[in-house]
């Protein structure tokens, strides 16, 4: 359940110049919050130069009024993230504005490649300095390198990286969006006013009022400028979309690749509760990551639903140090157990995944000091058995409480009376996609292409 | 939905001093926090001397590392309200600490006087001066008249104070927690420890890790001091709980003089199906003030539930101007209909209260949008006909949609397919306790206690 | 030398509504930003309601343009203080605005009431509670006891209160100068385009743009209002100006009560050199207390001035803990010596006033190991024998180098090869006044008027 | 008078890991303030890796006490600048921080480069990208590129790069001091218990208790590392110290290749008052430009000094648009003419400089204004005729008084009685160096190395 998404992505071309791009922008980042929330930035083109404004934390935190009047322009890209903490943190933050010999370039990247290291070394070798931290400092660089035009540039660097990386990158007259061959992260074209927009989910486009067009093709290279919209295609690999954008990432109101989460997300608790049936009092949500699968399991089983755990939503960011007594307390300051709902019932606990088991055997915990007689755990995906080298912070595979244990002894640590897992097949069934289109490595350890060795891993991740 | 309530308090004597009291307080605050996010403050007394900090905003942005060290001792008291706008609005957050021939005197106050400004006006001219535009101040400033023991010059002020009031007050060594004789506001008592808690609910003793003792009494003053607690009850009058902290206000997990909120939703919810049936495809709550009640509607209808709206947690407390365009879109900032799901479909609506009408418009609006068959709005409260002079913002008489218009021309303004309140007798029936220990007067316009004439109430909210 | 005043005034009443009257009192305040540099505030009254705000620190970082634009109005009130430390120091600020019987009320004062602590003790007694620890609100709660008219009440007031009190009150409509009959502090009257400004010292004048129109005598109630100025005068006692304002406090280019502070201080290095005259190569001052007399005493004496100690200006108000080795350079972070213009030569070192010796010694030691073959020191005053109660934190007596050493002890003390103070003689000579028209009670510890007793003045200064 | 300096720079190199080097360079940085007021960093080394805190604003503004426990190591090194301003102003602070082939790399430069364009533009044709709009990142991509050691790669960047240069580089273990061929800005070295410190002047040495060794040599290379100090010099060519660093922009109390700052302004103003005498009442310098020249200037005429112009310290960085009213006063805001002083006298203004002549336009009047008989101006160095171009923001040739009007004219547009300027045989002999030594181009045109031609220049000042 607290997996670390890595980016967020949105891009605007205006029909015309476009005193308010940067509030559409900023208006359009609260809705891909959730797939970053430690910093943002916006960066804009009036077609002569690039402004950008970047910060650490929440995107209401980052950009006042004034911020955004400074942002005027035609094109605009902005980005939500993860960042690493330290010092160094704020120069992580995108977009990325780099200077070189065709002019300015701002870059936003969702996404994880898996040769950076080899990359960035290359470079480094041949006289490249670097300023972060990202592996998007060495898309950069590979453009910077070509003596191409941008468009060309950019197909030779999509020839060099391998990995995975929805980006967006603006010039001062041209903004480019491009998804990897193997589609592992999504992005989707919409429009408004005879302005483009481009958004890592389509929920976005609702927020700001636009019309979802299609989504980005795998290996698609997509590029608005003065001439209009035209589409590139010159790479092509299997299709390889991520599954966990539909088990947890995206938010439940997007639809990627013309599937809908939801849909996907009530389809797997459904079939879970026919793979792992239980005689039980009520089912109950882990909130708000188990909410629609909870619902999938309520709606096949009959089993009412009820929201016996309540989440506290002011907790979040803070960063008080809490006294050992309250440390102690763990898990009940961000989720309270109703303990009148909950005293004297068998429990169907629902949750998307387990990745370390920690917090779910504390739910388990509360559940039965509130009076709980079973719970049984039920998991809307598969036991999480290798780590994700293509943008999610599953943590090292020693980490997941899946690589290392069958699922009984997982039902042991967490004391719970019974515990079921989505089937792949389950959860193939669930997501209306061919098989072959979907990264399900996490599952299967099958990575849809080489991925770095251990050694090499550690270097990487410690960057 | 969009209701103000006024505040939440926490108070807490320890057995010993206590290094972390204002850490603890701090995170028993934030599972007060929905009952007030624009100021909060914490007082401490080391039994010599009141320190605090306060501050304009949520909790975690108040309060630093280094404010929650410099704040030892062994009681505390916190607050959390919403402050009125403006440059004084410091000035006005709780608690309020004065200086009185006693020593000094902390304050922290959840509720509305109805006399306030008759007081106010009497000890003006009697040579009192005022630094807040609260009527917490008023409190202070008869208790600071009076010559008598903290004790008595509590019972003295309450003998002349009319109206709403839960209230902690802390001398140098005394912690005294009040509730009003008409128990509109809850205020309860737990320990840890051998300390003692005291919060607006008991969700309070859940974060921090205390048990619930018990309810504080209507017209009950409790004393925590060296001798321990102790009791003193000499004001009576009818009971008259404030129906609105079940239909809306309080956490779904607290539980008010021993009833359960959530039982309450629940029951208002299937009562309402059954007063109020429909011929429909989908139960969708407004979230998350419909949530429970939806479940309720849900589980007795038979008709099944879907997430069809999504909430936008991120966009809450922004304060950057939106475009025009951005502006026109409305609700769909915090809400997005989750269309597949709605597409075809024919929609029962639950929400708690309907206000002014405005934002359930637009809901009904967005979802027909989406390809809503029929929309079917459920209100799992009766019409909301008179204004509240005991501490919620219902706004004026004449905002209120249902003070004016009967339940068809406020059907046809949110242009719902049909419209169903709850009735008087259902939420009574919710809630399990005697009618006559409710305030239901916002339903029913019946007060329980005179209330100020309508020129005087102007004056009064101007302040 | 490093002696703190109270406070700086600024008061502004315009011929009309003036949307920058806030802008003016700021640019005011800046000129009288050396009497108070701890917290700063600006109120404003449209003639219907009072406005403010109030901070910690300089002028400069309390105001932004947006809270500047808040203040519009027609009068308006500023002040600069020093506030004590800690967490409540923020309520300590001014103008103190208060609601009583007659409305609003701002006021702000410089100086201190030798029976603030019997005042406030006789009001809580007889009810009033209080939010700061200032004497100002004393003089708040007296007024608003009172039953007459503002001005009646004012009066009244002024026969209650004992001590050093420069104040601007401001209504709604009327803004009101007093001055104390000792006329402890200066107070002057000024005019531009038609509008009355009132400051402590006329250089704010000068910033601002304003004539000087006259000083405020002792005794005097200047009335500012829709019916034009006018004055009354109630209350007669000696004249006492403090002497200090000369000595150390007063800006060099300002004039008080008709004298040129410059010329004093110019007069009183003449005279130095003429009472203590040494051979000697260099005069060289203590910046910037020291300059003006050190020009004097080098004019008189042909001794060449030269500037051997050079102050770094940006050390100021930094709060970082330097590490032990920086901390025992002392005196070096703020003065470096000027090594090149010192070696070999015998200094005349001129200062100010001694308060407690430690960073005078520091400065001989300094130059001396700068090469210095002698140190002479000239004190352009007197030695300080007795505490202030009058608004100037000389601190305690017993911290006075002068209350319990003879010169040639000090001069020991310093390590100076010779050590000469201005006699008081010669320091009423440089200032063109008549010795009885002054306050010399630190040198003489004959106070005009009874001060009170140890004990009490332990209490006193607690608060 | 108001010219901006480019930068200053400290560098420590421990004898052993220490706590508090940060607080060490924080209080150095205090001591060089006066070389760039804008933006400021510290970079430390524990011999592992670098992090750095950087910041707009003063030294005192930008670092917390927490930011400085971060930063603890064997290596630090300080900047302060003046940055341009607007959204990227940030990113172009220094110490910059590079990752490249061998490893992390941090610098810190004061100067300016004269052929930054050209290698930048050449770099970018190779590939670089860049980050900042500085000329120091260019020093740094040509280190990158090289495929030698560190102090190769230096010497060989060197040999590229053209223009005033006082560099600190710091590798993860070694510190490295560079003063280019020409020695256009001072650098030198301390030490204090075995630690090496280095510094743009003398003084921080004095305010850290350290002792000045010796100044860094036009061309040298002094690499501070775990062997000790070493020396290189590779690059000689004529020396050309920069002129202002005497004539305004070092410290008084520094020494700057063995010639004492203040003895030089002294001489300057002594010479000043033989080149051109005048029959007047008192010497006012503009303070704190002119202070020294005027006493040189009072003990060479015997004209007595006073000061004349109060000079207010409060005012300098806010940021509040004054009303139109407050902006007419000018110079008013900053200086205050003492006119008890002024009244009646034959004035001679000293300052040491006239860059665009307005603002010694408003003084000259404000005198008058104050009743001055006369006013001489009298400026103790040569009319500024010539653009700077190594690291003196001078303004464009246009903006320069002189360069378009003879000294005659310029007395008309000041309305002065008379204007004297020193002549440049005069400054050189109030300077202890030899002619050759100093670049005085900017009086002159005789620049010491080839310039950029207009066209070149305009697109280089707008980087």
């Amino acid at each position: 359940m607290p997996i670390k998404e890595a980016c967020g992505l949105l891009g605007i071309y205006s029909s015309q110049p476009d005193e308010s791009i940067a509030r559409t922008v900023y208006y359009g980042l609260f809705a891909l919050q959730h797939r970053g929330q430690e910093s943002a930035g916006i960066a804009v083109s009036d077609t002569r130069s690039i402004k950008y404004h970047k910060g650490i934390g929440l995107v209401s935190e980052i950009f006042s009024e004034e911020d955004l009047e400074d942002l005027k322009g035609k094109m605009a890209i902005g980005h939500v993230r993860y960042s690493t903490t330290g010092s160094n943190c704020l120069s992580n933050a995108q977009p990325l504005v780099v200077k070189y010999h065709s002019g300015e370039l701002a870059i936003a990247h969702n996404g994880n490649l898996v040769n950076a290291y080899e990359l960035r070394n290359d470079l480094e070798e041949n006289g490249a300095m670097f300023h972060t931290t990202t592996d998007s400092e060495v898309i950069a660089a590979l453009i910077a390198r070509s003596r191409k035009s941008l468009i060309e540039a950019v197909i030779e660097c999509m020839e060099k990286i391998r990995g995975a990386y929805s980006l967006l990158l603006m010039s001062k007259d041209k903004l480019i969006a491009i998804r990897d061959s193997n589609g592992f992260r999504p992005l989707c074209i919409g429009s408004y006013n005879g302005s483009y927009v481009v958004a890592s989910e389509n929920v976005a486009f609702d927020t700001i009022g636009a019309e979802f067009l299609r989504d980005i093709e795998p290996g698609e290279i997509v590029v608005f400028d003065e001439n209009g919209i035209s589409s590139h295609k010159v790479i092509t690999s299997r299709k390889s979309l991520c599954v966990f954008e539909f088990v947890y990432f995206a938010r439940p109101d997007s639809v990627i690749d013309k599937v809908s989460v939801y849909q996907t997300r009530w389809k797997a608790g459904a079939i879970l509760a026919r793979e792992h049936p239980v005689d039980a009092d009520l089912v109950v949500a882990v909130p708000d990551s188990g909410n629609v699968a909870a619902i999938g399991f309520s709606d096949t089983s009959h089993i009412p639903m009820g929201m016996g755990l309540i989440k506290n939503r002011y907790i979040g960011r803070t960063f008080i140090q809490p006294s050992q007594r309250i440390r102690n307390l763990g898990v009940r300051l961000k989720l309270n157990p109703l303990k009148d709902l909950i005293n004297g019932k068998r429990i169907v606990l629902v949750d998307d995944s387990i990745v370390r088991g920690t917090t779910m055997g504390q739910i388990v915990k509360m559940l039965k000091d509130s009076g709980a007689k079973q719970v049984h755990v039920r998991i809307s995906s598969p036991p999480i058995t290798h780590s994700c080298y293509f943008g999610i912070d599953t943590s090292t595979r020693r980490e997941l409480i899946a690589s290392c244990h069958d699922v009984e002894s997982i039902r042991k640590l967490l004391d719970a009376d019974s515990l079921g897992y989505l089937s792949i097949d389950g959860l193939i069934e669930s997501i209306d996609m061919k098989e072959k289109d979907l990264c399900i490595a996490c599952f299967t350890g099958e990575y849809p292409m080489q991925i770095p060795r251990e050694g090499r891993k550690y270097l990487f991740e410690k960057r």
